[in-house]
C-alpha cells in the first residue's frame, strides 16, 4: 500500500517544491488543505493557474505588472536614476524604503559561470539603450552581497563606466538594530572601511 | 501604490492560510511560485482543483480514499480491534509503525465547549452500530495528549464501556531516543506511573 493516497501523494511532491519546504511540511499543509473551504481551495487554485497569465515582467524595466508597468507609466519618478536589481521583489523591498525615486532595471540573472549564466545573457545591450533613452545620470547596483552579486556588480560597473555615466552601489556595513558581537567578521570590516561622519 | 500587484497579493492571502506561513514566507513562497515551469504550476492548481472531489472521506470508517477505502476493503485487517483517531492524518502516522492491524474509525472532531464542539455531533450512533456490526472485542482510543483529546477520551471510555467492550488507549511515557533531562515534568510522572516490566 502506498502511504498516502496517490493523488495526495502528487499534491505533496508540488508543495515540496516550495522553498524551504520538506516532507513534513509539504504533508502538513497537503492535510490542512483538505480542510478547506471549496471556495478557498477553488481560489486558490485558480490564481496559481493564472498567475503568469496575469503578472507578468515590463518588457521595458522588468518590473511585475498587471497592465501597465507601475514605474514606467509614473512621471512623477527621477527618469535620471536608475536601479538595476536581479529579482522582480527586490524591488518591492527597496519600494518599501520609500528612500529611492528612480527608475529601475532588472537583470534576467546574476553572472554564475557554474551554472552556465554569463555575461551575452545579460542582455546589457537593452541596458545601454534605456541608459542612453532616459539620460541616466547616475546607476545605482543593488545586488545581493554573494559571490554572484559581487561578480555581476563588478562587471557592470566597469560596462557602465565606459558609457560615462556615474554608477555607485548599496553600502555594507552594520545592519540596523544589531548589536556588534552578533556581526561577522567580513561585515564589521566593510562597516570599518566604509566608515561614515556622524 | 499597492505593494504588489493585486492578484499577487491574493496569491500571497491563500498562502498565508497554511500552517505556520507568516506574510514573509507567504511572499517568499509567491515569488518562488513565479519562477515555476508553467506546466508544473497547472498541475499544482489542477491537482488543488480536484483535491476534494478525488479524495474522500470513507463513509464507513472516515479514513481517506480515492476510490475504495483502502482499510474497510482490506479483509487481512483484524476486524476485532478498532482504532479511533481524530484526523485522517494521524492513520497514516499509526500505519508508518506497522504495529497496528486492525481497523480505524474517525470522530469528526474533539469535544470542545469553547469552539462549540459537544458529544452530539460526534456521531456516537455510527461508531456504536460499527462495534455491534464488526464484532469489536477491544477499541484504542488513539488521541492527542491535549485536554481536548483527553475529555474526548474520558468520555468515549465510558460510551464504549457501557457497550461491554474491551479500551485502552495510547501509553504515556518516555519517547523514543530522549535524554531524561529533556523531558517535561508531566510526562516523566507519567512514565513512572505506568512504568513497565523490563
Amino acid at each position: 500500500m502506498e502511504k498516502f493516497p496517490k493523488r495526495l501523494q502528487t499534491l505533496i511532491q508540488y508543495l515540496k517544491k516550495l522553498p524551504g519546504v520538506g516532507a513534513k511540511t509539504a504533508e502538513r499543509f497537503a492535510f490542512h488543505l483538505l480542510k478547506w473551504e471549496d471556495n478557498d481551495l477553488e481560489g486558490f487554485s485558480k490564481h496559481l493557474f493564472e498567475l503568469k497569465k496575469n503578472i507578468q515582467n515590463c518588457e521595458e524595466c522588468g518590473a511585475l505588472k498587471e497592465i501597465l508597468c507601475p514605474f514606467c507609466t509614473d512621471n512623477m519618478r527621477d527618469q535620471n536614476t536608475l536601479c538595476i536589481v536581479s529579482s522582480p521583489r527586490d524591488i518591492f523591498l527597496l519600494e518599501e524604503t520609500k528612500t529611492f525615486k528612480g527608475v529601475y532595471h532588472l537583470l534576467p540573472h546574476l553572472l554564475s559561470p557554474i551554472d552556465g549564466k554569463s555575461a551575452e545573457d545579460l542582455n546589457l545591450d537593452h541596458l545601454k539603450k534605456r541608459i542612453q533613452a532616459l539620460g541616466t545620470k547616475e546607476v545605482i547596483i543593488a545586488l545581493d552581497s554573494t559571490l554572484e552579486g559581487d561578480t555581476t556588480s563588478l562587471y557592470l560597473n566597469k560596462f557602465i563606466d565606459n558609457l560615462g555615466v556615474k554608477t555607485s552601489r548599496l553600502a555594507f556595513g552594520l545592519p540596523v538594530g544589531s548589536p556588534l558581537e552578533y556581526i561577522d567578521e567580513g561585515t564589521l570590516a566593510r562597516a570599518l572601511i566604509g566608515r561614515q561622519k556622524l
